[in-house]
């Protein structure tokens, strides 16, 4: 698989890293932060899924506008055995799922199940992040965000609720974790934007115009409403989604706004993260052979014509990490750009790849 | 709404209940089990599905031919705080899927959020009923269960996964409680029969014959594949499903065989079930009021021309059966017909509105 264009720039996953986290400690985030907030940038960029690096920029524009605070210090305000809800206080979205997922896998580890829902927070970027960060301890994961509306429920054209994104992850043995990573529209909002910025249609059925009339022009679905996928079960799911994120955070519901809906406006989204511990079914090993188990039987499927292999979610994300850890990462023109400007702006010392 | 056709007779709730659970005392399941199989399978005819009490003449003739225990003390053989384990020890599903959710909302109640998964277990009828159940005690409720293959991986035409049913709920205060229920394909196992039972085609896109070509014909869907609803995602669903339902319950996974396969076969089917008390976020009369304030705000959405009104899941189920706990459950001669024969076959008296 070609992971780069010839118009790209390759740069270590490491050196990415870490001019990441020193971009965010220069605008006053802590250590700790900084890091989390890097590491889930380079995450999704190794995945070759483009909405990492380029919130770095988003970043520092919220913090020094004041929607987003560099130092939120969010604080758990309930807490139970199994649950418990954490005050955003305006953290940059990362941070906050980063410690609800840490939590709710402490609390799994004790008692089979935590679960952590986050008020007040901005945009956490790529879902399967956290899910996969479970995976890493050995547990089954789930991260579940609320977002700024912009599908309807079903049989009406008023934009209610966000596509409201949501991952799912299971920990194999042989294989890499399951990672499943998924919005509740037919297209993600990030996803109509990259069809209009390449000038192509969408695929019928994602969306309706204003007047309610199907459309495949993302200007028009933009200022209309994104369809679900599975249709009412979209809507069931992200319903659901947004009674266990905004309504059980005690946060907004049906109204959250983007981190990038203006630098200075307070991001007022909510996060669920929930984690299971399968060790507390059986030995960890075996449950480890029956995911492998499962995912050999989805490779031995026979492929559709015109389909070379039969893939488990999460599978071809890792294959393209795994290349881009050893040969680096491809940046586009624009993100190249993005990155010499804050460094420039912050004195933060480039690449050397990009130097 | 007209909840009856002229042909059918009219029973009281009550009756249906007290006659399903006499049937079941009578071939030997104890007195709790036959009154949760009863209120089940009623509530499913009171919101006008036609899977609850059709599946009474099941239950008896697999009691009777072995594949279900009519006494099988389903035993919880794994435990944590807020998780346990159960063996169904061959049970019929309603009477697992009940106590795994019992025992959900007791651990929910103690510790945030109580989870609990069932092995060697048969079919769980309605999986609304279980969410449902954890409403009526102030919780959120999950259910999932796997099921015989009829849909395969993303990019196979081989059967592999079941269409892995579940449904969630949400209690609420001035409104009927949230139950979303569904299937992760287009169209369940019981839909495509009863569109072969009523010789209409299915919906396109809802199936694949056995050599991959889109079909219509629900007896080419049955010997093909069921497509996922929503693509890739109803598989990624589906998986995650199967991933917490039989492989975590360290039963059959992709092998489920259903109850009415054969009475003598042993049914091998896994169920998941979680429950999240909300008042550990918030007190509850608040969090009543906010599901409350989401179902107003779905309430007042325009409806697109054709629908009257728009609704949120579970609500017209509710309405219907509001309806028929007042003015009595249609049943069609069909069913009738299996009380008939159930009467007579066990001696247990019709109720007085078939008689």
């Amino acid at each position: 698989m070609a992971v780069h264009a010839a118009s790209t720039t390759v740069v270590p996953a490491a050196e990415l890293r870490s001019f990441a986290a020193k971009v965010a400690r220069t605008v006053g985030v802590p250590e700790e932060d900084a890091t989390a907030i890097a590491d889930g940038m380079v995450w999704t960029e190794l995945r070759g899924v483009d909405i990492g690096i380029k919130r770095l920029t988003t970043l520092v524009s919220r913090i020094r506008a004041g929607g987003t605070r560099a130092d939120p210090r969010p604080a758990v305000i309930r807490e139970s055995a199994s649950f418990a809800v954490l005050e955003g206080h305006e953290a940059w979205g990362q941070v906050t799922s980063v410690r609800a997922m840490r939590l709710a896998i402490a609390k799994a580890k004790s008692t089979g199940v935590g679960a952590c829902v986050v008020r007040d927070t901005g945009n956490s970027l790529a879902m399967g992040y956290y899910p996969w960060l479970a995976t890493q301890e050995g547990l089954i994961g789930l991260a579940i965000t609320n977002a700024i509306p912009l599908q309807g429920p079903w049989g009406s054209t008023r934009k209610l609720l966000g596509n409201n994104a949501y991952a799912l992850g299971c920990p194999a043995g042989r294989h890499a974790p399951i990672i499943f990573d998924a919005a509740t529209t037919t297209l993600s909002w990030v996803g109509i934007h990259e069809y209009e910025a390449r000038h192509e249609p969408l695929p019928p059925g994602a969306a309706l115009a204003a007047d309610g009339r199907p459309t495949t022009d993302p200007a028009e679905a933009l200022a209309g409403i994104l369809l679900p996928a599975g249709g009412h079960r979209g809507f069931g799911i992200a319903l659901m989604w947004e009674i266990l994120s905004g309504v059980l955070s005690g946060g907004e519901h049906f109204a959250p706004l983007p981190d990038d809906n203006g630098a200075a406006a307070v991001a007022n989204q909510s996060t669920f993260v929930l984690a299971l511990d399968p060790s507390k079914s059986m030995p960890h090993a075996t449950f480890l052979e029956r995911v492998d188990t499962l995912i050999d039987r989805i490779h031995a499927c026979p492929p559709v014509p015109g389909n070379e292999r039969v893939l488990f979610p999460g599978e071809r994300g890792a294959e393209v990490a795994a290349v881009r850890e050893r040969e680096g990462i491809p940046l586009a023109p624009v993100r190249v750009d993005e990155l010499r400007a804050l460094s420039h702006d912050l004195g933060v010392e480039l690449p050397r790849s990009l130097a």
